[in-house]
Parts: structure tokens; sequence; C-alpha cells
């Protein structure tokens, strides 16, 4: 039952999720500042019994290069927290991750907003815990630059750490919330006293226990300190797999940790990226495909990619010719490692690389029917790659539209997704156990 | 015309602005962490066509003695930012000011999530920089403890130019946001450049500018320091007067400030607080009062005294003598010497002085029938010793609405309060200087 359906997140990113999606004919464009617009995306995903809504962020521009950032797909004005409790106070069922990162925030601070999230939307509150490995948000914040990889995971495990004592120091009824005597009964409250390299945190939230317990921990790291991360401390894990094969063996991977932190394997959602570009029939969707790809400058994809490898600069090398061999950075590794492979095992050139992780921005994409698509889907489910999915579609709002019409039908009629969901919270609908309940 | 209208400011709550507001029987137990609540307020203010709504701040539990912290009046479970995107999606016109503390965030961060909040409130937002007195505060960031009065304030400064520096970075259009070519017009984003003591902000915001230019700027600074950070940075002055004469001095003095930093008296409005209790008939009022009055515990009302005072406690000294002398501390010091004078003047007991400042909290505080508290406003605001209020209903959401619908049709009469909006930004119905506007 736990393993017979999948889990649907949504990633909602202003025009959408395409690289050139701003630049299409059929773009809105002024999505990126629009909160209606969110607004209306976080309810048909709701409308499609998604698990929840997904924000990603970075506290900075985009992208250093004028050119590039000028003609770069872009995603938000909106910080993802307050973004989210607009949204929270005009949905019912589906939750609502936020993007924060351990790098530039303190325990207590964030561990507040986001309760905060959480009671307000009723128990459906997710952090997507990053590290960022942006050098522009570094600029915004710090003199001394970013942090190397393993400064920042080393933060980000006493951040995690401070934020669920936080959370977990408010026992349900602590705060009596009733006109009696007394505001709180102490001996459900368990202040924290943490006194750590990066942080000292004394004291208690002020809220409630969430109805969910605390926020649904999301993570993504593909680094091994970043997968022990989340095998101890995640209820869901993002990923970018191209090939079943990479998923399966990140499933596997992944998994694998999970004993060591005494967790089992229902404990932790694997949620793979997937970019469907839906089409009534096959030719159809790959007209749409290649019009948005036609749409990707070649400067754009090759500074993504350059940006995915790490690395300053490809325009040293030829377009047409393969990858140059490269030396293990401090950043994000194993994407590095994924495109290397990619590219070496289909012979492919900078250009064609380029193209083909510009689009979904290194996500598997699936181009077809309704039919195509799910059976995509439920292949990489059925075969141990997935627990589920986070849609990424290609073009707001018509991609996520297309998706809750034409596939989540499909899914519901294979038995593989849910008609109604189990609960109002997100933890409910995800399956997985609330901490601090019996 | 600008003087003639006053300004109006409703501060929100949980069950109520009267210390012991959630011990009535009226009282919603649940106000604190209900959403819905908080939105009805906000709707409620917006019907009066109040400026702003306000909400208070600190990160952390308000009292460190178990016996206090559960006897004394709480505010509310949601952090601020996250409350008023909430609110924004569900009101049109009033302006939502949230407090914020330049001592446990980043500029960078801090700017951002206004800029969010400004933006999805088409242009409604506030923030009331605070520097966070509170030991329990700095207990939950900082091992090195609470900083001093004077290494808050230096923070402070330092802070709102960065803020405000990121905010004018990006000026009207330099978003295009449309279907074109390029998403954004460099030479219209000023990109920031600011190595300080505290800071490093190197970067430029990934928000358009917003309908108001950049969020108000509220402060309620009442040392020295404080009134100068005011009378250079601010838009909006709140503060705690006891008498008009006190009001008027408070008045005089942060405007003469004004001119050193070539600023007009226009420029600045100061909103004194007001802790209205309404009655059919003033005996009917006075029966409010002495009914919330009654409901505070000796105990807390010594407390809250001896924190607004600053020392450790007050509890050696007979209830019924008077104050023991005090050396200054580095804490909040002019509220200190505001309690000082009126138990000097009027030969208050301890008990007395902490009754009379822990019902509204060292707060003006008229009881009357709606017509008294018109008189009394208007008298205020006639009289050079307010550009407007800043309301504190004891009680929601009852004392909310009685002004409302009692004390505002009466302001309106008079000609000293409007009718109808004048526009959909705060800073628009405030009336003052869109920065970046000529
Ligand atoms: C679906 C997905 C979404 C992500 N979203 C963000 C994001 O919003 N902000 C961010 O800084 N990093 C984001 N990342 C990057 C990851 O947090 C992580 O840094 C990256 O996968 C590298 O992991 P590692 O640092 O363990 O090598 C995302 C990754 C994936 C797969
Ligand atoms: C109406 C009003 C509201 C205030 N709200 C807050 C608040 O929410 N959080 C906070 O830390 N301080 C708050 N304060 C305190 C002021 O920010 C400030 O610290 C205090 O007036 C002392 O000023 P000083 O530090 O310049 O002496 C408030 C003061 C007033 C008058």
């Amino acid at each position: 039952m736990s393993r017979s359906r999948m889990k649907l997140g949504a990633f909602l990113m202003a025009g959408g999720h395409h690289i050139a999606a701003w630049r299409h004919p059929d773009a809105y464009a002024q999505a990126g500042s629009d909160i209606d617009h969110f607004i209306a995306l976080a309810q048909i995903a709701e409308r499609g019994k998604f698990d929840m809504i997904f924000i990603e962020d970075a506290a900075a521009i985009r992208e250093r290069d004028p050119e590039l950032a000028s003609q770069a797909a872009r995603s938000t004005a909106f910080e993802p927290l307050s973004l989210l409790a607009a949204i929270a106070v005009n949905t019912s069922h589906v939750g609502l991750v936020a993007t924060a990162s351990t790098s530039y925030t303190e325990p207590y601070g964030l561990a507040r907003s986001f309760a905060a999230l959480d009671q307000l939307s009723g128990g459906r509150a997710g952090w997507n815990l990053v590290t960022s490995a942006s050098e522009l948000e570094a600029e915004n914040f710090a003199a001394s630059g970013l942090r190397s990889h393993s400064q920042r995971y080393e933060r980000a495990e006493e951040f995690a750490d401070a934020a669920l004592a936080l959370w977990d120091g408010v026992e349900d009824g602590a705060y009596l919330l009733s006109n009696g005597e007394a505001f709180a009964d102490r001996s459900r409250l368990h202040p924290v006293h943490r006194h750590g390299k990066h942080f000292s945190v004394d004291g208690i939230l002020e809220s409630p226990r969430s109805p969910q317990g605390r926020p649904i921990m999301v993570q993504a790291g593909a680094s091994d300190v970043g997968k022990d991360l989340a095998a101890r401390t995640a209820d869901v894990v993002f990923t970018a797999s191209q090939t079943k094969a990479e998923a399966q063996a990140y499933y596997a991977d992944v998994r694998a940790r999970l004993g060591k932190y005494g967790r089992g394997h229902g404990d932790l959602k694997v949620m793979p990226g997937i970019s469907p570009i839906i089409g009534a029939t096959e030719e159809e969707a790959k007209a749409k495909y290649r019009a948005l790809q036609d749409l990707i400058p070649d400067a754009v994809g090759v500074a993504l990619l350059a940006s995915y490898l790490s690395i300053e600069d490809l325009s040293a090398y030829p377009l047409d010719g393969p990858l140059p061999e490269m030396p293990p950075t401090n950043l994000i590794q194993s994407r590095q490692q994924l495109i290397i492979d990619l590219g070496k095992r289909e012979g492919l050139s900078i250009r064609e690389l380029a193209r083909h992780f510009a689009g979904a921005r290194g996500h598997w994409q699936v181009v077809g029917t309704p039919i195509q698509i799910a059976d995509a889907m439920e292949e990489r489910f059925a075969d141990g790659a997935a627990d589920g999915f986070n849609v990424m579609a290609p073009l707001f709002p018509s991609g996520l539209e297309d998706f809750v019409t034409l596939v989540v039908p499909e899914l519901q009629r294979r038995g593989i997704f849910r008609e109604e969901y189990e609960g109002t919270t997100l933890r409910t609908n995800l399956g997985v156990a609330q901490p601090g309940k019996s």
C-alpha cells in the first residue's frame, strides 16, 4: 500500500520550468511578480491532488554576466516563505515547500518562520534545506566569500539539528490556548540549549506544535555528505536523474544510508524531477518540445552548462567538440559527474549537451502523449527508481493544467495515484510518521 | 490639507492589546494562532479606512519567569512577515507594517522579504525597524549576549542604509516583465557595494521596484540615537506618551531633527499609541476598563513595570511604597524616564504604577464615549502632539470593531479623517513622497 501510490510535487517557477519559457509566445510575462498567477497555479496543483508545490530559491540574482542575466529564465520576485503564506490561505490541502538556505540565516529565525507557515496552513509546510552553492549569494551576505562544500554541510548539520530541536521543544498542548489561568504548560515545553560551532540557541518557540508535528524536511543533496544529511533528517529527497539506471542508483544509495540512522525505507520519499512535454499525439509533443528548445540561445545554454560543471567558462572550447577534461571542484559534485558521464556515453558535443541540459535544467525530460508519460512514470516508480516525482511543467499555466487534466487521471486509472487527499496535512498525505505521536 | 487629516494605524495583537485581554471572559482563546482571526481584524481596519495595521515582534518568548510567562498576555504564534503575506491577499488598501529586528538578520535577506511583501500587496508594506532590547532574543541567536544600546544602533544604521540602497538599486522598469529579448535593463539596475563594519553586500535584488517605490520605514526609537535614526530614515514614528505635554515634547523633538538630514516636517508622521476603552456612556466605559484592569495579577504588573524600568526585580520593595532610585541603563532609556517622572509627579506607589502601565503597556489610555475619545484625539492632533495615532484596541475583535463603528465616523464627521482611501499604496495614503519619483 505504501509502495503502491506515487507522490507528486509541482515545481512552480514564474513563467515555466523550461529555461526559455519566458521567451515563448504563450508565456505570461508578468508571471514572476503576480501573486494571483502563483495562487492560480497552486490551485491547479491542488485540483490535481498533488502532495505539494515546491518553490526553489536563491537569495541573489541568478547570473553575473549581464548578457546572460537578461536572457536566461527567471524564477520569481517573491521570497518563498512570503509567497507560500499568501498561497496557504487560498488553498486547503496541497503541501507548501519553501527552499531556504542554512548559510545566510539563523536556526531560530528560520524555525520560527516555518512554524508560522505550518501553523497558518494547518500543517502543510515543508522546508527544502539547501546550503547555497552560488557565489552571487555569498557576495550578498559575507565579505569572506563562499564557504567550502564541507564547511557548508557542517553548518547545515548543526542548523538542521537546532531547527528540529526547536520544533520538537514544543509538545502538543504546551500552549494551552484556552481561557484558563495559564498560557503555557511548562512541563510540555523543552527549552533548547545548543552551543555549537556555528550557532548558539537557548530558548523555545512561541508557536503551538503544528498539526503535522513539525514541517516536512526536504533535501536535494547529491554529494555523499548531502545524501547522509538527507538519510538522517529528510522526509523527502528531490533529485535530478536522466536515465532510469541513474535514478535507480541514487534511490538505492540514499535508502541504503537510512539504516545507520535507525530509519526505515518508508521514512524517506525519493522524488526525482520530471519535465513532461505533453501532446495529444507524439508528433504534437515533439513539436512543442522543439519550439521550446529552439528558443534557447547558445550562449545561455553553454553558460548554464558551465555553471552546472562548476567551471568559469566553456567559451574557449569549440561548440561542436567534446567537453574538456576537468578536475573535481568543491561545488555541486554529482551533477557535474552526471553531465560528464552523459557526454562520454552518448558522445555529445558541448552544444548538444548544453541544449540537452539547459532546457529542463538537468532533469529527466519526457516528450509524448499522456499515456506515454504515465507509462514512463509508472515504469520508474515500479522499478525502484522513485517514490514519486517532482513535476516541472515547462510552461505555466498550460503545462501544469495539461498534466492535471490529462496525466493525473491516467495515473489514477492505473491505481498508482490518489483519487482524494488522505488528510489535510502534508505529512498525512506523504504518509510519513509524525514525530512525537505513537 | 496635509495637516488637516490624521493617520490611523491599528495595532493587532492576538486577543487584544490590554495585558490581561486573554483572561477576559469575552476573549477568543485561540486568537494568536488563528490566521482567519487576523484576516478578519485586518478587514475591520480596512473597513475603517485605517492607513495601516501593525504587528509587533520579538524573536523569543516574552518572559523568562515561568509564572509570568504563563500569566502575561501573548501576541501571536505567527512571524510578522508570513502573517502579513497571508493578510495581503485578503485585503486591498490597508497598509501592512511588520516589525523586524536589525540585530539578528542580514540586510539582503530582510530587504528581499519586505520587497516580496511590498510586491504581493501592490505597494502596501512597511518595516518597523527595531534593534531588539530583549535578552531572551539575544539568547536565541548569539553566544555573546545582548549588544549594548550603542552597538545595536550602530548596526541598525548600517542595516537601514544597506536595505534602502538595495530597494533603490532597482529603478522602475529595470525588470522589463514583457516578452522581449531581455529580462533586465541593466542601465536601471544599480548594484549595491557596501562593506561596512557589520555587513557586506555586493549585489542587487531580483524584485521589480514596488508600486510605492520602496517599503515605508517605521521606527519607534525613544533614545537620542533612536530619534536621530528616525529623523534620518523613517516615514512614520510610533511612540508611547502618557500626557499631552510629553507627546508634544516628543513631537517637537523628533521634527526638530529632520532639518539636519535635509527633510521637511511633512516627511515624517508621528503616531503615538492610544488605547481607547469605548462605552455608550462614560460609566459603561469605566466599568469596561475596571473589568480589564482587575484581571491584571499584581505579579504580572510589577514584573512588567520592572522590565519597562530595565531592572531585574522590584519585589524587594514594598508594593505600596514609591519606586526606588535607579541608575540609567543601556536599555530602553526613555520609557524608563517617563515612568519615573509619572511616579514622582503623581506620587504613585509601585502597585499603582504597575497597574497604570501594565494595562496599556505604557500607552495613553482614554476611557469614555466615542465623542470623548474623538475629542481627546482631535485635541492632541490639533495641538501639535501627533500626526495620527496607533490605535491599540484592548480586546479583539470587539475593541477594534467598536472603534471603526463608533469613533471613525465621528472623526470623519469632523473632517479630520478620510472618508475614502486616497490610493492603493501605503505611501499614497500616508501622503509621504515617493523616492525616485519627481
Ligand atoms: C529538484 C532540485 C531543486 C533544487 N533547488 C535548489 C534551490 O532552490 N536552491 C539551491 O540553492 N539549490 C537547489 N538545489 C541544489 C541542491 O540543494 C544541492 O545543492 C545540489 O543538489 C548539490 O548537492 P550537494 O551539495 O550535496 O552536492 C536543487 C536540487 C534539485 C535536484
Ligand atoms: C508602539 C511601539 C511599538 C514597539 N514595538 C516593538 C516591537 O515590536 N519589538 C521591539 O523589539 N521593540 C518595539 N518597540 C520598542 C522600540 O523599538 C524601541 O526599542 C523603544 O521605543 C526604545 O527606543 P530606544 O532604543 O531608542 O531607546 C516599540 C515601541 C513602541 C513605542
